[in-house]
């Protein structure tokens, strides 16, 4: 990247690529000092000497932006999407489908995420930023009734508690249970957390 | 406590709070050697120089035993017997009820708890055996029906999920939600996966 050429405010003169390194090394920067919320889009551009819109266009947003930077083998935002798409009829099973399909072949990462995030006692932890702003963000804007944020949180809690048994400590038949079996048993127990009490049984 | 006196398969001279002591000193030996299932009852009465069956009057079994080793703020053994004990119908939310009243005090413990299993790759973490051998174990007794194991496995994880966000990462708005509006959202997402097949929703 050619920083020589980068001021304040003013564009890199590189490709594609530096600009979106600039961006992401600037997204790192604030997201470490401030965390997601405190970090702003036009500070990350004046870091990265790139107009802010330059980062939606990249990026799609502050979300997107901080998974880029977490240089993850899965894209949550893009799971998350395509699980809520389908509306809150059979999304637990969707939810564990798609979280099982994505971090089963990755499940050192996962595990690693969560070492990281408990071992530290550091409120902007990746992990957290990603459950809080990614996972619960879409949940709670898509679910409907009371309490939507709890709700959204004790799903993301009920993913981090399969996740932790069969990605970080292993506990069987957690751990090598078929997602078959898993979507089987545990879609029923997140459902009721999404559907709407109207809807609930 | 008087060692001197003690030998091999010979009860210790001593009174009641040393044979414990003893008991207890040679049980965390032979844990963290053997593990919960590779550490026998009779090995430990013959490291603790006392009678096996003295074990069994003093602590009621290996679970409890275990239990007691780690000199916790709560008993996790009579907890869950209490929860178990009023049959299937309504387990979720004393289950919810009672973890919540029982940790919510010591949470700074369960914190530690979590942290050092985590942090490590101990299969023999004292968490672990907890969560198995005492959760889970009790769990998988009382409930009916298929994968019984899988199921109270997988209502530990949700447990286990509820208390990393509430004690350990303290994500709101489950870390600050009061245990009335937990047991009324989460219970209903614990209890299909207690209730045997036959009378779920």
């Amino acid at each position: 990247m050619n920083t020589a050429r980068r001021g304040r405010g003013r564009p890199p003169a590189g490709e594609t690529d530096d600009r979106r390194s600039a961006i992401l090394a600037a997204a790192r920067t604030q997201f470490a000092a401030k965390g997601f919320a405190g970090a702003s889009l036009r500070a990350i551009a004046r870091e990265a000497g790139v107009d802010p819109s330059l980062i939606s266009h990249y990026f799609g947003g502050k979300a997107p932006l901080l998974v880029a930077t977490m240089e993850l083998p899965v894209d949550p935002v893009a799971k998350i999407e395509s699980v809520v798409a389908g509306g809150v009829e059979g999304m637990a099973e969707r939810l564990v489908r798609t979280f099982c399909d994505a971090w089963d072949p990755h499940h050192e990462v996962f595990s690693a995420l969560v070492r990281t995030t408990i071992a530290g006692d550091d409120p902007q932890a990746p992990m957290l930023q990603l459950a809080r702003n990614v996972l619960v963000s879409a949940l709670a804007d898509t679910i409907e009734g009371e309490d939507v944020e709890l709700r959204a949180t004790l799903v993301a809690a009920q993913l981090i508690g399969m996740a932790t048994m069969r990605y970080v400590v292993r506990l069987d038949p957690v751990a090598t249970a078929s997602v078959d079996d898993l979507a089987r048993w545990y879609a029923p127990a997140i459902q009721p957390l999404l559907s709407s009490p109207r809807f609930a049984g």
